[in-house]
């Protein structure tokens, strides 16, 4: 478990510029952190050890602040206190992400174990799927502490979607023909679907109308999904030093991103050639050798195009809100999602 | 994913044992299937697949079968269309179990891959782990189209108990001085809790007394912590052919349970000596020898008389309910979970 998410100086660098960025929400999100645990901590040591664990590998609270900044955009007077509906709803969001991590890391270490295993790592790897069980659950127990149901509508019916985008995720890994609208379907599901409904759930607890809380949920979606575009176009150009984890991730599990599909679209027949095989072949270097060929491509410049599209949709989407402070961070945090390093 | 639940004649037999037995909710029963389609059956052709593998190694419906016997046993009038809050509920705990003997062979399957995985098996193992948490996903998610949270509540905090139980389990993996006050800790968490949720359910929602979900309640407690003692008890002498499954897996796992813990107790010391020496080995027929080293002691008696005595007070809790069919049922229900070669 130890090693499931190495913080780094990057990573330390982006979660301080949040922290400027979110000054505004600074209560609210401490109440989030004290309510994570609140609601994890239980009677038993060996639970704790673990739900400890997990506390260490936070990091930018980026669907907390979606929930508390949509709120506090759309008029809510946010209470910093444990019962507020956008505290707990935040940190419901935040075990969902968290929960996902986990199991994300459980099939990492399946590949780690893949390479000469010890039980020690099985237990570790036993441990990960049941913690992040134990992380669903507590995140659906504490979206039933609401008065409505709404929310637990709203959580239940977009974990259904983060499941089936992974699924689909899985059912096309190696598929060297994936399109672009089918990755786009994954990211969608698997991604953005959750950054959306915490943008939605924030507008609807505030109160706004129904028209409100679509540009927010729109807004939510583009970010998602452009956030989603960033993080696979890191895991082939990023600096591992700054991203803080390994890099080349994708390639290793075969699964086809935006820059890959752009490329063996439009690259000369020979580079799409070398791709197909290179993307088949179970070279050690192959990541790095992918890197080389696509990096002189346009490849990448497309998918940064595709993101900044989308964060241009994000940022059209709640134009006409009241110029709030919490707007205005919500307008720098979409560019945020495609300029971070990590 | 094909092999995750074997069928065999042992298990149709008690499955249609079952039947005849709980003839008096055949459409409920119906209807719990019905629904557990229509809530799982998505958009996505790849999804849908494993639904159907999922389906396929349903058996006994005992925790859809404790709501919907309770409820009966409390005076509801259940209806048989997915709309009726008993239906709901019983099909929500049944994909709450599907999601746990879903994980439950992820681990199973990791120990397969740890004696020559392919690649094919890994990718079976991812499936699994997503396909868990989409269940766990829709349970929830059906459980909060009910109108009231209050089921979603009693779900959540349930959950967080079985996965506590779980956790609590693998802590203490080759723990030869586990306690039988731990092992009952245990196995009430991961076991019991879920089959008391369904019977307390069960009266709640038909209107119940406090008094009598209260002892509803004790009755699921009671049979749920007898069901996994007999289960236990199986997997060290229970016949291959019969149940259907591996056995000698918890010694394979290094899981101590209520035979093993009282023959640690109480056999001579030498016999003590040599389960110890047994479970710590790695030799192929451990689970062979520890069988034969504990089948003459009186420790499967012990652990059956703890099962006894628990479906005695399950029975006497619901020993003064009106005489309805759906009591006498429940009754003998309890004895059958001991019983039950499988």
């Amino acid at each position: 478990m130890d090693r499931l998410r190495k913080r780094s100086a990057g990573q330390d660098a982006v979660t301080s510029a949040l922290t400027n960025l979110t000054e505004c929400i600074a209560p609210q999100l401490a109440a989030v952190d004290r309510l994570f645990h609140e609601e994890l901590v239980g009677d038993l040591p060996c639970v704790n050890v673990l739900v400890k664990h997990v506390s260490r590998f936070r990091g930018k609270m980026l669907r907390p602040c979606l929930v508390l900044l949509s709120g506090k955009a759309c008029g809510a007077n946010l209470g910093a206190i444990s019962t507020d509906p956008h505290v707990v709803i935040a940190t419901v969001v935040e075990m969902v992400h968290m929960a996902t991590l986990v199991h994300d890391d459980v099939l990492d270490e399946a590949e780690l174990r893949r390479k000469g295993a010890t039980i020690n790592h099985l237990r570790g790897n036993e441990a990960a799927v049941l913690l992040g069980d134990y992380l669903i659950s507590h995140s659906y127990h504490l979206c039933s502490s609401l008065d409505s149901q709404f929310a637990s509508r709203a959580i239940g019916r977009t974990t259904n979607r983060v499941c089936e985008g992974e699924l689909l995720q899985i059912d096309n890994r190696n598929n060297l023909d994936l399109t672009e609208e089918t990755y786009l379907e994954i990211i969608t599901r698997k991604t953005a679907s959750l950054c959306a409904t915490c943008c939605a759930l924030g507008a609807r607890y505030a109160g706004a109308s129904e028209e409100t809380v679509k540009k927010l949920e729109t807004y939510g979606l583009s970010l998602g999904t452009a956030f989603q575009i960033q993080d696979d176009i890191l895991d082939i150009i990023g600096d591992g030093n700054v991203v803080g984890k390994t890099l080349g991730i994708d390639i290793e599990k075969g699964k086809m991103t935006l820059p890959m599909i752009h490329f063996l679209q439009t690259a000369p027949r020979e580079h799409r050639t070398l791709l197909r095989s290179l993307m088949s072949s179970a070279d050690a270097d192959r990541s790095e050798r992918i890197r080389n060929l696509i990096l002189p491509s346009d490849s990448i410049a497309y998918a940064r195009d595709r993101a900044k599209q989308l964060v241009a949709r994000a940022r059209q989407a709640i134009a006409d809100l009241p110029e709030t402070d919490a707007r205005q961070v919500l307008d720098v945090m979409a560019e945020f999602v495609i300029t971070r390093p990590m």
